[in-house]
């Protein structure tokens, strides 16, 4: 497939600096650009693969202006990072073509019903009174345990585990090796030092446009549902205890961990390797930087913490760049007590 | 399925008050309670919920006094907790009925003994000289390699993949995704900077009443045996590495990782996202914060450690708390230099 | 299977201090050792071991001297893990029979190509265009996407999953439930709070070599290819994010999260629960301490990093050393404060 920068920019409403003519195939990073491929630059630590790309054409903000000059066209867009990526999905939707039918071998349960234009790959396992609906993709190795629901064109990709009683909304995807309703990690202490296990019976419950990353986790409430509203992402090995509930189109990144029946507000950015003990609330539009650890509820929409135990950013940042020169404070208090055993002399 | 409170309360031992005679048909908890559901109040935190809650009867501790008007009935129990915990348990296994029998297409070598009552879902593989003991369940898509021993009434969920010469104990679960016995991560350097790879020759033992979280991992020894002795509960993507022996009734929880040989205790509780060096002991009942880095031994039973790396908790937090404040802390240390200087005038 | 000492010592070419004719029939940690294993002392760790071991022979490196009396065989060697490795890898190979041949079922595209001598496991999917070369062993339930190439002798093991269009190198090792070339987490922010996901469409690569965890991650690039070079290891649940480039026979431990973009070196070493931003570079050779957290580049190399944020390693420690000495250098600051306003009077 060919198209030229013209046709492109037509179907981003954007407008071309250069040559409208020259023809494009592939896509490609601004770094690693090459003939016939389109790029784009959104992040400014990368402006200067501007000048020097091989791409045919760069898809730029309309509120960027080059410091240098540029040897390749241009296409000028609102947003570059969108307009790439409006882009890539129709190109991927041509090269990628979609899945449909039933390979053979794959167990269906006689009391599940299906939708049409469905994929169920080989290997798939459908258990009973399972409801699939229009679109949906079950890629080989799944298993949907009894009573799930699955909702108009949801992708559950290969080897996703999905236990019974789990509802999945439209258009989520659930990418590989997933468990979607594994019991919570519920013991109860005995006398005798062992542990009893709490009975697990509640559900998950994946709203619409959810997505779930690579091997994550989602455990089912022990009573009621574990919640991920609609919009919810979250990525790879990320642990969603029993009974929490995510607000709608919050961000969790790979490696956060969340404790059982917290309940996370809504656009919330949640960094990598976060771990938020259980039972707290976090207020909407909370934002927690990397490897924090949150032990208290956030109550100011807003927030944005840093450090274990998290602490507002800018007092955590503060404090960081002084602990690298504790020695030398030390060292200063020191001093300051020589001198003040001088003064008495 | 509908029990009367007096009779819910005659199976628990407990004590009504209010009206024996009300129905009840589910379980919530209390927060979300609704008419005919029974809910439980341990964890003082949700007490404000018992005197609004439209559960139709709440559990409580013996030991518990409302300090307000209750509106609700209630069930008066030495553990709460425990008792709830029973009645799902009880409730568990009404509604969802056990899976027995074998689901095809299923594969098991001809050298594998099979015991009674056992399930073999679909897409499960046995392999050679695998025996499978009375009463175990094996969900669709496991992976069990030649040589594994699994004991009786054990759980194993969909996906979970075994390795060769694992044994597993009476009564343990593991969840989906979990891996028992892959290869530890062991490689010896060599001059050219490349690595070679150590072969991995010993295997894993699951003792009695393991239980193993969803998509968590296990490695198989160098040589002897990676060890989780009886009652270990490890939540999910817990790493567990090569040669590391666990001891009776630990707990561990999400996203922590435990070094290679390392050795821990008895009845030990380890939080989230604690990481431990390898090589170490870790003494009974030590108890490990979340996030913690534990870089030596724990010689004395009942120690209690935060922080990365790990201190003694009631330090960590004193340490803490100053930390927060270190720019006031240097600016006083600045201000104090400056009054030497004055008085040196 | 048996060996005298004076066999085993001429296999590696090491000297026998002792009875040259006692036999060996297995193998064993030093602090494990019985009649009839070997063992080896590398770690002087475990040197006390050496003095009370029951194995019948332990490998010694030869720049090595007993500080008392040894009871037992040895044998000096150059490099005694080496050594021990060499021997368990010889033993590993008798005592597991490679797989080799076609389970039923399996499921086969028929535009796929197969070399000699490999083994298709049970429940394994190989998509259209699969190219799979001599040797390559594919356990059961292994999902091959799309267009992947696996190159001569690699294994993967059962329940691994790798996406379409994945280029995996020779006598590469993906340890089971591993998830090769799932979608990037890419989402552009909408003016209205909700995410668009951005299309995915390069690969992943994984050079001659490299060897993936249990359940560890490698996600597909954007556009291009998210690349892991020759002779690269990665441990358990690492997370390797779209578009990072990872230098020749870097180490990588369990947990650890590397953000999009970002370039690692060649021969660096990072531990366990390490996390990194995205877009940054890092020098050959860095090492990188156990839970540390990466958020600038790092230039030199031989770099040692530790903390999070990450800093100089020896820096680090002096102020983790301080750290823990908050409360007494807030007391100290005050006692000063003290004495000079009684200077002052």
């Amino acid at each position: 497939m060919e198209f030229t920068i013209q046709q492109i920019a037509d179907v981003l409403g954007g407008q071309v600096i250069g040559d409208t003519e020259t023809t494009i195939h592939t896509a490609a990073t601004i770094e690693e650009g090459k003939k016939g491929a389109i790029s784009f630059l959104a992040n400014l630590k990368y402006e200067e693969f501007l000048y020097t790309t091989e791409s045919s054409v760069v898809l730029i903000n309309k509120d960027f202006s080059p410091r240098e000059k540029v040897n390749t066209n241009l296409i000028v867009v609102d947003d570059a990072y969108v307009a790439f990526s409006t882009l890539l999905q129709m190109y991927n939707q041509v090269r990628n073509p979609e899945k449909f039918g039933r390979e053979q071998p794959s167990f269906v349960s006689e009391t599940a019903t299906l939708g049409e234009d469905i994929y169920i790959g080989a290997f798939a396992y459908i258990g009973e009174n399972v409801k699939i609906a229009e679109g949906v993709k079950i890629y080989p190795q799944v298993y949907i345990g009894d009573n799930c629901t699955i909702g108009e064109n949801s992708i559950i990709y290969a080897g996703v585990k999905v236990h019974h009683d789990t509802e999945i909304g439209k258009n989520c995807t659930v990418h590989a090796g997933a468990v979607i309703g594994a019991d919570g990690f519920g013991f109860a202490p005995e006398a005798d030092g062992t542990y009893k296990t709490i009975p697990q019976l509640g559900n998950v419950c994946l709203k619409d446009n959810v997505s779930v990353g690579a091997n994550a986790t989602v455990d089912r409430a022990t009573t009621g549902t574990t919640l991920l509203s609609e919009g919810v992402k979250i990525d790879n090995f990320v642990q969603i205890a029993h009974n929490v509930k995510i607000g709608k189109n919050t961000v969790i990144a790979a490696h956060a961990g969340i404790s059982g029946s917290t309940e996370i507000g809504e656009n919330c950015i949640i960094a990598g390797q976060v771990g938020m003990v259980g039972h707290i609330k976090i207020a909407n539009r909370t934002t927690i930087g990397a490897q924090a650890g949150i032990v208290r509820a956030v109550k100011k929409e807003g927030t944005v913490l840093l450090g274990s135990p998290a602490i507002d950013i800018s007092n955590a940042r503060k404090s960081f760049v002084i602990f690298k020169q504790l020695p030398e404070l030390q060292k200063q208090v020191r001093n300051l007590k020589k001198e003040i055993e001088e003064l008495k002399k």
